[in-house]
């Protein structure tokens, strides 16, 4: 393996216009070598082991070290370069020769994806006030939190916490997705909140238990309904002083579950000086209290992936504020608060971070907040689970029966 | 439920120009609606019910039916319509206002595509001299095939069907495909082919096995790595006579466990006419036979799907030509096959249907061939295996045991 040149080191060749890199998997490349070969009689499987050199090349030799003929399964190529023919670099046709179209794979995917939808969980957890409803139409630029599905603004707080979900489609570019905003009234409210987590942290385990018995079932759906949480707003109080034992308490319990986003809510109830303050402080006491919060650092995927995560790392938590009026200014009809001193425009960056905040949670970490939720919280739930279970794993017949979390 | 209005049918907006097409999942839409709420003590969570509005409306009472407020966690509302306020038709910027970014989620996952690769496994079955090797190399513009791997090309006939991999990574507009070939040497080629799909199904089923065992670990890789055939290319010769038993046997047998999709071979030994009587021949012993090729009818997802998928069944078996080497055709380089009496150009839709193979599937169906794979043939494969081991998955330790298949 080791004798093989990964693609990113071979040299660009001059033509074709769209080349179709070609190269044997390589300990670089993204697909681990894997053992292809399989056991049993009569059938081998050798490694792969040459490099192949694109067709229709008329000097086929140049460049081209050909390892030697090899008949029992034994891999013996020492392929150490590639090159290219160079003798149809003066047609102008020949560019086209090289196209296969693996890019279009992305076509496909999108294709399907505008088909089925995807599902987002969005849930947000904060004691009352603190504008949650609000933030959370003010990102998705719709009614689509509980109070405005129908709840009465008027509702009494509940005297212990409840879950409330609420489910919209909402389509934009032809993609559908079916939001679910999972608020959690009573949080925080109570004289005494001891163990305030518990039924958040309680539903978050449950729809991990629907996803895992889904999965486990003999005959599954096609496409398991997804109502895990992918993230969880917690909303900090603006107080100027410092996080509560409550917030660290709750993150500290949740992070390894769910990913969080801390944002400090009702910004422009602090002057700029005072929400930088805020905001170091705050900072720093996550970091001294051990809290993960998401982007968490040890799930950069590559130095890309750290370098823009430890970009948005560097400015949350997100002081921010919501809205869902309208006000003219300069001629633009802005979401913002008006004021007898002015209107906060909430998706202008010098007034607040509600900006940042949507672009980081819809447009640039959508994907990965599902992906982390799947690949990194299910999974830690699942190898407990199965753990507990002495390894096998619990399957479910088709009347439930309700799991003992 | 039944009174909420699908989005389908919610009038168009006026303004803004990206609007937010929300509602509540209803039964025509790709989510199905589902139980959200779940049972315990202290947590309820009422069904969706209610349709949102945009945000920064300023006449809300607009075509909007609201439903009565509701505390007790009972869906009460009647929406019945959905409306625009058009105070804001008259402002340029009030069409920014209404954009969320859910698209994106298209941009996020071509990144992470981009990133991650994909893994396809192609397998060729023919008896020898068929072209296996040389089509394949066309179809990915590239020595990819068991052949040019290192193989000596006088390689003997094996004495039973052994079953040869390579494999490669191709990149091509920045995506990277792991591509793996099967080959089938000796399938066809003996005195007495009894039995000779076996180690075909054997080899099949190994690798729905392998990503069983991945499945269900309970340290599951982030990524199981995809071994499973995702498309089976079933070369028949062109006899110009009719189907041989071993074609059908072969086909009806590897059906239901991959997706096959039958050629005829070396097309260019028939003039058109002699092939397009064959190919109606074949086409129809494929019918009475009742073997079903991919794309399978009964797996098309929607109307349009089975429109598009009815004309590429129309046209199959593809006849087709391969060709590694290039040749000058009013001057430009083609892949082609020389003759005295002209050249076959392997691309050329009035030569042979090469391209049409090509395009259906690397360009259209790709996606789809790995979805039915995992969808269809994995999930019918798991199942068999679950109910054999009474309902408990095989789960397997470190050191994993052979299956007994």
């Amino acid at each position: 393996m080791s004798d093989v040149v990964p693609p990113e080191v071979r040299p660009k060749p001059a033509v074709p216009a769209k080349p179709p890199n070609v190269g044997a998997p390589s300990p670089s490349s993204p697909f681990p070598p894997q053992g292809l070969g399989i056991g049993g009689g009569g059938v081998s499987a050798p490694p792969p082991s040459a490099i192949p050199v694109p067709i229709g090349s008329h000097a086929l030799s140049h460049g081209v070290g050909h390892g030697g003929g090899h008949a029992g399964g034994h891999p013996a190529a020492h392929s150490v370069g590639h090159g290219h023919g160079g003798s149809h670099s003066s047609t102008g046709g020949s560019a086209l020769l090289g196209y296969i179209g693996i890019d279009t794979i992305i076509e496909q995917m999108r294709k399907k994806t505008m088909k089925t939808g995807f599902d987002f969980n969005i849930m947000v957890v904060g004691h009352s006030g603190l504008g949650k409803s609000t933030l959370v139409n003010t990102l998705f630029k719709s009614q689509v939190s509980r109070k405005s599905a129908g709840w009465a603004r008027d509702e009494k707080i509940p005297k212990t916490v409840e879950i409330k979900t609420v489910s919209h489609v909402i389509e934009e570019g032809g993609v559908k997705m079916k939001l679910t905003v999972v608020d959690t009234p009573g949080f925080g409210d109570q004289i005494n909140n001891d163990n305030c987590w518990e039924p958040i942290s309680k539903y978050i385990n449950e729809q991990f238990e629907k996803f895992l018995k889904e999965e486990v079932n003999i005959t599954r759906k096609k496409r398991i309904p997804d109502t895990r949480v992918h993230c969880c707003l917690y909303f900090i109080p603006p107080t100027g002083h410092c996080l509560r034992q409550l917030d660290t308490e709750f993150m500290r319990r949740l992070s390894h579950s769910v990913n969080i986003i801390p944002v400090i809510a009702k910004a422009d109830t602090m002057t700029m000086e005072e929400r930088l303050e805020f905001k170091q402080r705050v900072k720093k006491e996550l970091e001294t209290n051990g809290i993960e919060f998401y982007p968490q650092k040890e799930f950069d995927d590559d130095m890309e992936d750290k370098s823009d995560n430890d970009k948005i790392r560097e400015v949350m938590p997100f002081a921010v504020v919501g809205s869902d009026k309208e006000h003219q200014v300069n001629s633009k009809r802005v979401l913002g608060r008006k004021t007898p001193w002015g209107i906060i425009e909430v998706e202008n960056p010098n007034h607040c971070e509600f900006a940042q905040l949507r672009d980081f949670l819809i447009r640039s970490h959508l994907q990965d907040l599902k992906e982390v939720t799947h690949n990194i919280h299910y999974e830690t739930y699942r190898a407990k689970r199965l753990n507990e279970n002495g390894g096998l794993h619990p399957i479910s017949s088709n009347d439930t029966q309700e799991s003992n979390l």
